[in-house]
């Protein structure tokens, strides 16, 4: 999903820091798991947690240590092809949807996995080869796709839980508290052109670049996100079960799979429950709504009477304005499916795989969730996602 | 797929013969067939032309018969779930992928409807009801609608014939002759804020609206469309087989089906031949290359160092130059997601249904194709299709 | 389905008045049918009438011509392959869930193609080559397998009907009337050894072959077929909804596909209504209950403190006793799975495809139905169709 | 899969220690494993182990303590849902293909459940409650269901570990070197009417009674298994691709699958490799072919010349006679559909669900394999699995 860039500045010393602690900050999110946790995959879009942590060692290894190290050989000849994601250029993928049945490696040795690379990374840093300057960017781009997959570790984890019906927690000291949203108001924004997209040295994903123009016309954005109290009073005026809501496709797949409520929300005789991280608990019908797919998100919209944003009016809102819960509570989504920026050009080689290939048929998120990493979050970074997903922390912000 | 306008002007004394004739065309293109090709469906994406037969004429009775005349009674009230295709707002709907199990009503039985629901819209042309002008417009919308219908009537009927292993022609003197294409050359267009959509009085579909400015930066676009030839030599060189050319569902969707070349070419010993709307014959190498999904259209583009053009490229270059087959040879693919236009509203009522609910997980196609009817042509009109749809008359112009 | 026997006493004679009527009997069944009847198809396991006015034309041209014509030329090369059902020892086939798609050859051009081959075969019964008892085999064998698709010509248009929203009757009065069953006593039979299969020369299949012994416990059977009021009893009991009374394969079959009733029953404002080939008509509670699956039967069974018989006790019955509706009612599900019966072989070449390759996870039924043709009916006929087949005219006898 | 009986003579002395070691080697048998590969599931049919050893304890809870116990209170409420199998009697039941995502209880959770309802039985044994013998009929009827398991728990863990490209090892030194074969002569049976069935006191399962007379022709059966030798043959000759030697579905099956080997057999540059319990070893041609489908076994015996025996033969032959690998190498397909003896009674309540409701669209396996437990074999035993199944211990033995 993500991919290098030219800036060259970053001094290895304030890397070696940086390396070491996002790195163990991968080990810490699995700390609250058992190895069987770790080992299961819930569908075929989530991955088990040894696989993240196996995966992004693999990222660092085949990336760096097989181009900068001299005498380069691979901790285990068949991890390459069992921890490769999607890079055609690297060679044979282990099937997606059976990652659960990897049982083997066990947590420990992908625990040494990833001690071993870390070591021979630390060392590359401490003395780095020739073209220090590109060993810098390398890792601060493994960096960056490691905190990637650190979300995901949170959201796949969280799928695989609320599949067991003890509905175990995560954690049950995770915290949404401060997330409430009640300000309702909007905020006007004049068009014109505008630029958007990436345009400086510091780190950034290819599918950010160029910056470019855009002509916008005037809109208007929600201050904050939908609330699970708005979200409950679509369900309760019928919203599931009116066609005249629903994109035609997003209608079908409603049906098909009889969805009536955000993914982890129950109804119980108590009244409605939301799954979470830190377990079951009573829906608080102030926190925002989410795991909302893009299909429910636009159901919402219409009903609401107003519609999604485009990403370039969110980017140009997050650009000029200070607008509540932009970042670090919930992914919203746009309407904008996900595109190359004019001029966009995917990098050569089995990198360039990481974002340009997916840019059909999803849509683009922005934004950050909860759940994202700090210092993951930019008013340029594009998200994306099918219509159909939900175990993301998605949701809405509005525009009209 | 289209919708109504709020034009007003159009006399009703000219409407009458319009509608004479387009009903006619629609009974013509079904001439060559019998009546157990009018009644087969050969996926759940194409329909009988005896469906689009009786569609065509249940849209007129029950958006305009139904509202204009006093007294109204339907013709067969069965035919009212029948041959509904996806207007909630009108009730239930037969299920689309058994329409080729509807032997009856038969064909003749539905050509006595077609005469029926004929002669009582010309009795309300004759002596129009209040509001003349409304009258107009819902004729015109149901005469564009009836224009989309008999194309779909021959990418249906070919679709079917070509699931026969004899290969009949539909008319084996049926001309693709004047579409050859061989001039490659690239036409430059300066950037800078355009407008595109309809913004004026005649016929448009809501779809069209409104127009509205963007920013396109420079760039160019092929004199012409992509040859069989030029999309052989992507063949030859394994562009089916290259994973780096394509978009990842893209590369899934050809392994998963086996696809290996556009859909209606066959390897035979002599050669490749191309199935037709005339019988099989070889493949003319200077024939525009024809039946493309998105993604072999996208593919195509990598291989070629080019992409595919956004929509509103396309647009500004059909109004400010002249280039060869921009209509009437092939739907040219655009890499812009079909989406509403910014201040896009739907239509009030059932006829809302006509556009905005697809505004997903589809791709614009612009232009026109052999098969689409004279006059059903402009610079503004958007098709869309899923990105593996292929037995409409799509093809390929480069942009870069 | 069926295969040729040792007898060789018919002569010819009398041979070309039975050839020349019941090939005329499959002609007559399709005269209430329009061409397009006759083109769909509406599931995988059904066949259009024409394909099976051409498949059995294709039997005699394949088996017979093709062996006793000197000279001989196919009708039409590409028949050979369309209108071979199963015949791998043939050479290739057409894809069977796309039989509904041969919207050519036409009806009338298949007509052609009968009158043809009926009058070679004339010309050979007429002037017998070599080896006139191994010609009046084969022909009675095509004549048996042309029986065979009278049945299915009915059962499969049945099926076509009832899956169209106008519910049109094949044949308004074509006549139930005559099956009612009341009598309810059982019929006692003593067990021991008893023989069962084929023993004489007269027509018969290879299935049925060898005669052979079996043991058998002391049983009774139902003088009568299971009832319509029967077994609306087991529905407003809640049978449908009981998972003791089912098989655990036939309860998950049951509710994945929501079947809470026989396939052509439908509840009605004013009762239980039935579509026959007569059309809709009022539930007769005191007719056979018809259409039933074998888990539908087995369950029944379990319900009514009774089981299915075995194939040897249905045999030994007919033979040594008199029961009602054993024939020309229903084809009666036993549970006995398909298998050969002891010393079976196939007959050598593609022939020998006729029935033992289908010895595996379906079950037999015995007797006949109102479908089946006059002088189709033995007691020791081995009908057998999956446990999910309902489209065929099947009920239930109990034994226990 | 099993019944109790109405045995009543076990002392339970003698039970406790039965019942002491039978646990324990369920235990010993998941000694090998990590936590991770007790917890995976590698498909739909297969079970976790730790499944398997929560399940058997939760049958000896539901069915035993829940009825002996006074004031009866269950280890963990939801255990019920979780590790109920198929007891529709006992309530709901977790989704099958989902018993992968029991990531909790843990392995260890689960040990404390064994050793909470181990102890518990071990008290009841000690001082029995009022009905002594039929709580030994139901503790042995639960050790027998445990010996089943334990079964289950070899022939999954292969599976899963086949899955895995590291291709570990259960346990290096599992031995199946025991079991090689080479004697290929014919042992010839006299027929007539012969008893099959259990009909004596000692343990079995309710399918296998009551005894019954059965009358078989003369028979021959293969005086030992088929081995990998022959069955190479049968590939080296093409047999995967000869549809004449398949049943018409096993055709259809192998092909939508694209077998053409035994499941656990591998094509490398050095030759045929089997995966087994101690890991990739190359194929021993002097042992058994093992995890054959029945749609194999069978066109292997139509590509011998011979056939399959039907499970009255095979019975009658072990009781009769010495035949080498009847019991402990493998498996026996038998051609013989699994259906109820006559009189055949499933128990009342929850354990009436054993059996009866399986008796549909699966054939018999007899003998034993070498993953059965020692003492879990004798000549009526009546293993079963649909025609699809190989990852048992399955293989062939011929008769004509």
């Amino acid at each position: 999903m993500l991919e290098r860039s030219d800036f060259s500045a970053v001094l290895p010393a304030h890397l070696a820091a940086e390396f070491s602690e996002i790195r163990a900050h991968s080990v810490a999110l699995a700390a609250p798991l058992s190895d069987e946790d770790c080992a299961a995959q819930s569908m075929p879009d989530t991955s088990p947690a040894k696989w993240h942590l196996a995966h992004t060692t693999w990222f660092f290894e085949t990336f760096l240590l097989e181009r900068f190290e001299q005498d380069f050989k691979p901790f285990h000849e068949a991890f390459r092809v069992l921890f490769n994601s999607y890079y055609n250029g690297i060679g044979e993928k282990h099937f997606r949807p059976e990652r659960g049945l990897l049982t083997r490696p066990s947590r420990a040795e992908v625990m040494a996995y990833r001690a071993n690379v870390d070591a021979r990374i630390a060392a590359l840093l401490a003395a780095p080869p020739g073209d220090a300057a590109d060993l810098a960017t390398l890792v601060t781009l493994g960096l960056q796709h490691e905190q990637q997959h650190q979300e995901l570790i949170l959201t796949d984890i969280l799928h695989l839980l609320s599949r067991n019906p003890l509905l175990p927690a995560y954690d049950e000291n995770f915290a949404y508290s401060a997330i409430e949203t009640s300000n309702q108001a909007w905020r006007a924004f004049d068009g014109g052109v505008v630029e958007i997209g990436h345009g400086g040295d510091d780190f950034h994903f290819d599918n950010e670049r160029p910056r470019h123009r855009q002509f916008l016309e005037p809109f208007e954005l929600a201050a904050t996100l939908v609330t699970n109290r708005q979200f409950l009073a679509f369900i309760e005026a019928g919203g599931y079960h009116d066609p005249s809501l629903w994109l035609s496709e997003g209608h079908a797949w409603i049906n098909a799979n009889a969805i009536r409520h955000p993914l982890y929300w129950r109804r119980a005789e108590t009244g409605w429950q939301e799954f979470s991280l830190s377990g079951l608990r009573a829906l608080n019908p102030d926190a925002p709504a989410l795991h909302l797919s893009y299909f429910e998100a636009a159901a919402y919209a219409q009903f609401a009477g107003a519609r999604l944003p485009t990403e370039a009016e969110w980017e140009h809102a997050a650009r000029t304005a200070e607008l509540p819960a932009m970042f670090g509570t919930a992914w919203q989504w746009t309407n904008s499916s996900y595109a190359p920026y004019p001029g966009f050009a995917a990098a050569p080689g089995a990198l360039g795989e990481y974002n340009g290939k997916f840019m059909v048929n999803q849509y683009v998120l922005r934004g950050s969730s909860l759940a994202t990493p700090a210092g993951h979050s930019r008013a340029t970074y594009r998200n994306f996602f099918p219509t159909t997903a939900s175990w993301q922390f998605t949701g809405i912000r509005l525009a009209r």
